[in-house]
């Protein structure tokens, strides 16, 4: 009997070509692939929730496949993990239903987080986790600057152009600016991401924390609705996709105690 | 004019030999080598405070060295940043006395930590700066058995065998243990430490956190003065040198944010 497990995916994005498999190199959809076919014997394709991109990083993607296989869906982290790279961590595995598809679900609520390193020299031990910014950036004007952006709105200005147009409008439920010394993290929770999104709002507000936009601009590039208004996307090694969350099961705060 | 230089020196070690040059693989000490040979022109051998084991990093290991550069002392670290991997980063750089030894000064403070990562399975972004532990810790065990390192002691148990035996008495000053979610982080400060020595403190810690040992036991360890009867040698990835002081300057409490 087919059943269709559920995996809640972690890893270092670094050394991957980003989650969806593509002829130029190695991704995280491939490696599962792969471990799955030699722990089942089945031809395996997953279905993941988010294609995260190149060097982006992940506390809790998520993915489905189906099997036949006698491996109790709760061990299947397990059994996978001895044979997956130090890099990809399965956090946890479960059955779900037959029909359940990690993209087409009513309630789905996704959580970013984007690191910044601000000092004079970077730190060598943040340097794959983070993007290293030189000048002092002004976390008060980057929390005011990212208010403008909670809410349901248009985020076209915040997307890069992909084949597919769709539709651009998305709701984010918040914006949370921490800072711990050099440690600067923008946290962002919403209903959906827009191609680079997340990398462009980072991008827009270390503009707006180095001075070189006021906080309102935030709110004028929203309204422009042109791409060629915002910030550039801030590189990819920042941003780490900590969980998605479908309703059904309530996190708070931070999402890696949680899972892990 | 000879002048002796300083670095404030920050590397990751996961992909180096340790520090000090030797046959078989790459070293910090060696990078720093030949870089300074390329800047300078000269033929240039830093001295070392700490010569950190293979895969323990560093956010503020002191070297100096001697040359004739017209660079200005300050600029060294922004010259030599630039002709460096991305694993090492020089944090500062001044002059200093021509017999200013790193090795050899009065007073000396270092501080170290060691990182754990405690949760039912591994984060693949804390894996190259942490030790994983799937137990449950119990970290005020650990606190209790930590007092007992406090102050003088002869850490003939806590020290693996080198070629020269030599003094085995040192002085820790404190032990901070701090646990944020899953990592937890032991902080040790003293007056220098033994071959190995944070790491078998480490290693009987996590023992003590495990209900292996209680924390009484820790005295006694202490008191056998047989390295036989410590913890194993936690592994080097979740060691970190966070600085030295030598007397001159006072850092408080993390090193981090003062450094960078």
């Amino acid at each position: 009997m087919k059943k269709r497990i559920r995996l809640y995916v972690a890893y270092d994005g670094t050394d991957y070509c980003g989650w969806q498999i593509q002829p130029n190199g190695i991704t995280i959809e491939e490696v599962l692939n792969r471990r799955l076919k030699k722990l089942t014997g089945e031809d395996i394709h997953v279905i993941g929730a988010s294609r995260t991109d190149s060097g982006v990083h992940a506390l809790g993607n998520v993915a489905v496949f189906d099997t036949e296989s006698p491996i109790p869906p709760e061990r299947m982290a397990y059994a996978l993990n001895q044979k997956l790279p130090p890099d990809i961590v399965i956090v946890r595995s479960e059955e779900v239903g037959q029909d359940w598809h990690p993209r087409y679900q009513q309630k789905v609520t996704k959580t970013y987080e984007y690191h910044i390193f601000n000092a004079k020299v970077p730190n060598p031990l943040k340097r794959r986790y983070s993007t290293f910014v030189s000048f002092p950036l002004d976390v008060e004007k980057m929390r005011k600057g990212a208010s403008w952006l909670v809410g349901e709105h248009d985020f076209v200005s915040f997307c890069n152009v992909r084949t597919n147009v769709e539709d651009t409008v998305r709701r984010i439920d918040e914006i949370q600016i921490r800072e711990t010394g050099p440690d600067i993290t923008i946290q962002v929770t919403g209903n959906g991401f827009l191609y680079n999104m997340v990398r462009i709002i980072a991008g827009t507000l270390i503009r707006v924390g180095r001075g070189f936009y006021t906080p309102e601009k935030v709110k004028e590039i929203l309204e422009a609705k042109e791409r060629t208004q915002a910030g550039v996307t801030a590189p990819p090694q920042g941003l780490v996709l900590v969980g998605i969350e479908y309703g059904e099961r309530q996190y708070n705060g931070r999402k890696e105690t949680d899972l892990f």
